[in-house]
């Protein structure tokens, strides 16, 4: 009996929202901005406050984040959710598995991003934290992409656990130590998501992988069509939320330019590589992200618009060649097998980002920046006691003393840090995956692939409006024909 | 012939945007801040004004509440709306007449909160006042929900006509009379309108509610599952939307956290419930939302991340339980037949939030609260003349005085304003089904159930790409055969 | 072979992007506000930067602006998109070539509304200029809905190259020489675009150009429905994204209120033109949307709460009497054939708006608007020396001398910007639909009207879970038996 389950995620599930619960007791608690005994409101609110049972009240800390909070929120859970149901047999476990995935990560994200960075061993949950935890998830579902329709819920929720972890130690090396910037994330989140999934899917390669259900249909892929669109149109925030002034308003000028250069040369390119010159709803739908992903790192540096417009034409060049000519490379040489393409739209582009990453910084400069080049990359603030700080304090009385790193000494951490996260991502991608395989956590078999009815109920009657005609034949179904 | 109609919806609809227009004329007048005589605008903006015609502007009263009213308009035309196809045959009613029903409830709320809160006999539009409108809306939606696919349009606008100055009603008495505190409406609204719709279903009772077109298909689930992720996403706009300064923070905070754990419950009963261990799309599209409800009520108050985390997982046992023993038990015994389950969405989520805010009220103190603890619960603040009232105002200077509830006479309010709620949402509710009786209103046949072919223009022809492999016979071709 | 294409879309896509990048390369700088060099960050917002990576920082020029501009920018891709999938055959082409048109349009736009603005030959980037570029981008897409299914993306790209000149020269005319107001862009964009798609559309007539592919089916008018309500909830966002203070608050006062009792007036009059009072989706996806059109040029002027509320009741019943009556007569009388009835949404509807616009600047005193009225029709502004001028200064020091134009006079300008809109908008139109026969371009077959297979690869296999009652064996017949 196919569907009898040797283990029970339901339980899985259950067990790890009780370990979250009793580590939030413990550790978690509202940052001051939030706390009702920090905050008595200042006189002439009251007032203000009677007048309306629906008032928009008084600015807490970080109220004008929420709006690109809740962008990037519908990129996590709209975005990737229906990115995914291209598939079309799958439709139930993308939408529905990575809602479970992502709500698992936040929590999870919440705790271990916390953990890291502990105030008197407390946890202190604000919006901050809530963004940073969607950002945390972000890297888990692009992993899940790359293993799409070949795990058990078990093994993601277990895919997941682990890897956060990880990715937390990972960005503390890189943004912290090595002082390398990554305004969106592209190398934390998109390229370690990125190898770390192909990582996993490498340990957990199949011969029987391929199967025809492997594969999309008319209405699926409108579906896609769902999430692609809203992770394109919320794609600046994603990279601009983090950021400060008129940094932020940079990096959603150049996110927004680079994402639609990208668009048109991913048409242009999906087009020409087809012997018919059709476009192909595999690029539409995820090379045209690229340009966000490979636009990331430098987001909010003077790349100047040209420069975000020559990232995004890159960065649909190197995602629909590698959808043509290095996926099938991968799958049947390298035994790396990548449902979605995550190669494509976060792996290769988020290269291409640490590269723009390293060039911007070792042309950055004084000329450029003015001051605030010294905030942009701490750790090319002068010196304690340098000559050059007190210069510098003299506009900015607050700067902060740092290592004094020359322009090469920043560009060279940024590409130390994207290496860094390329092989921390893959030992951590291929010891996972391993893991994976344990018997415990279950195992799809080949008719399993890709298919929701072993994990989800499915209505079996279907007697929809869409059916009333299939006796009708079609208008012209020569064309039909022809098109097969 | 199926499709006569003995009655015209469509002349009750247009009478009805009359009468608004002339309540309108009468009453409506902008809010001084949307007022042009009101606002010269301050030196310096002019030229800034001129430089651009697209120009972000001064600052007006409600601006930075206008991205989280928009989250809640999402909610009510995109969440409800969808959330609502998930039946097979049934899909341009939902997310139609939903459309319709709403833009109703928006102009009706208007003017019926107006009128309870008149200023010189003049209805005050303004942001707020929107918002507002907004929120009633959900109440109709949510009791739309109980009796989906068994009334006619004439029935469903007849009821939400009624149930908007009931509703307003009970809110006046709760919020203003008893001093209630209900920051995300889980008692006003969502109590409120399961309880309401359950009444009018009972009231509308009919034997052949069940048919075979009352369930799902793949893609409607997937249509669905578009309202249920919205939903799920800008509900802490929902519950914090009207909330001031770092009580906005909290709730944000807090209806994130429920949501989370609550979905992870939902997953893991959902599976736990089924024989097979599979997942169920009916949990996942509506179980998943009942955290939001059930901290809805305490959504400002400090009620912890952990207490929003436990509340969540609470929702969810709650809700996935009643679907499976509740529902089925309340349409057969009962007489109560509940298309959505909005018992288990709203009701008993919103029972558990009156619940959690009494509790919550019990325990708020100064000590935790400083001394907005008399502004959230303004029942609470010290009488006129007391010496505490005075030792507060060296902090506040313009606390109002107030009767000086203990916490134990708050909480028993917000008990009491509970028990009110469900005894006029379900006295309002028969009553009202019992008028949605009445021949002049139509009344649907057993073949109309669940059906848009009745009110709606089906095309008939299907031919779409994803037909082009069918040749099957329908299972019931007689009836897609009247509507051709 | 029919899929054979005597042209390369592709090639001209890149070389289209080609031009830009050297374009931008030339002329685009960052505004000042995203530029590092002119802004220090003030004191004391380094250590706040510091506290977190995830940091909402500092306010820049616009930052309030932003969420409005994503609303703008969802209507664009997801509103637009989706609203044309309602073809059953066409889905690809509606949600993906209006993908690549409207990024074709930002980065056209760009340059083009930059070239008439030059400061020191230089185009400034800002989020203005972006939101201006999604404005534009619109006035394109609406004409594309015209000719929808009737062109080859080449001729598409190549419409839009020639429309975005032309639209942006009208602009200069009536907004800045004649000073016609037109806060929401009904006569700008609305009517420009409608009646410019129109004009193409009468120049490529054919005679072939109804098949019965030219209709929609019950799932893709479910798809057209999330564009349709996506466009309905920003549109407020819309027409007040561009006003300043207490304007912008009107202007989506009013945009609500319109666009509610426009939505009942369509429900209404869309059941009294059926024979059976059914609802016709054509009508609700488009219709409801008539009054958003209607109230724009007038959206921030005091036309009051009933005011916006009969302008949404009149623009229903323009668009619904059109849809049943206007669109058969401009098809088989005219020759102007009109795929989404874009006459009936944008064009009739703004006609409206221009004339709204006019009566209400006839009106418009002193008396009602304060010393704001010079601010919102600038040509009314005394001229320097006089004493109005004088007066009025003493409240508005910065108030700019004007032509001191009567509010006639104002009138009188917005009639003639409404005028010159429509001749420019038809005669470039036509010229430019007559360009579009060139072979260069290319032509459809009749057999590839609304038909997504000549220029999508569309996968044949079509074995969804909708499918599998159908009796088809399936792949694994012994599987989907078990779970049954």
């Amino acid at each position: 009996m196919k569907l009898k389950s040797s283990h029970s995620h339901g339980v899985v599930v259950a067990i790890l929202q009780v370990i979250f619960f009793v580590l939030f007791i413990i550790f978690a608690k509202y940052h001051p901005d939030a706390d009702a005994r920090h905050n008595p409101l200042v006189n002439g609110t009251q007032l203000e406050k009677k007048l309306s049972k629906y008032h928009s009240g008084d600015d807490w800390g970080h109220s004008k984040l929420y709006p690109m909070f809740q962008d990037v929120h519908v990129m996590i859970f709209i975005g990737f959710g229906f990115l995914m149901t291209f598939l079309k047999r799958y439709g139930f476990s993308s939408v529905g598995v990575n809602f479970l995935v992502a709500a698992t990560c936040l929590q999870w994200a919440l705790l271990v991003n916390g953990f890291f960075h502990l105030h008197y061993n407390t946890i202190i949950i604000d919006l901050n934290a809530l963004l940073a935890a969607d950002f945390t998830a972000a890297a888990v579902l692009i992993s899940f992409g790359a293993v799409l329709g070949k795990t058990t819920p078990t093994q993601l929720i277990m895919m997941a656990m682990i890897e956060i972890p990880v990715f937390v130690i990972n960005e503390v090396i890189g943004r912290q130590y090595l002082g390398a910037i990554d305004m969106g994330d592209s190398m934390f989140v998109h390229a370690f998501g990125a190898y770390f999934g192909l990582a996993v899917s490498f340990a957990l390669y199949r011969d029987d992988h391929s199967t025809e259900k492997e594969g999309s249909s008319y209405r699926s892929d409108l579906f896609a069509m769902i999430g692609t669109v809203f992770l394109w149109l919320y794609w600046p925030s994603f990279n601009s939320g983090a950021a400060p002034g008129d940094d932020q308003h940079r990096a959603v000028i150049n996110t927004y330019i680079a994402l639609c250069s990208c668009t048109l040369m991913t048409f242009a390119l999906s087009s020409l590589v087809d012997k018919n010159k059709r476009f192909n709803m595999v690029h539409i739908q995820n090379s045209t992200l690229a340009g966000g992903v490979a636009v990331g790192t430098a987001a909010d540096l003077m790349i100047q618009p040209w420069g975000a417009m020559l990232i995004g034409m890159l960065a649909a060049t190197i995602s629909v060649l590698g959808y043509a000519y290095i996926t099938p490379f991968l799958a049947s040489r390298l035994r790396i097998h990548d449902t979605c393409g995550v190669h494509n739209l976060h792996g290769m582009p988020a290269l291409l980002a640490g590269i723009v990453g390293c060039v911007a910084a070792a042309f950055a400069s004084e000329d450029t920046y003015g001051p605030s080049l010294y905030e942009i990359f701490p750790k090319r603030a002068p010196a304690e006691g340098s000559e050059d700080l007190s210069r510098l304090r003299a506009n900015l009385t607050d700067l902060d003393a740092g290592p004094g790193y020359s322009a090469g000494g920043q560009a060279g951490n940024q590409i130390l840090a994207l290496i860094i996260t390329l092989v921390i991502a893959i030992i951590g991608g291929v010891l996972t995956g391993f893991l994976l395989r344990l018997e415990i956590w279950g195992r799809l078999r080949t008719d399993d692939l890709y298919e929701d009815e072993k994990y989800w109920i499915i209505e079996e009657e279907e007697e929809e409006h869409q059916m009333s005609s299939v006796h009708i034949p079609m208008t012209s179904p020569a064309d039909n024909g022809t098109s097969k």
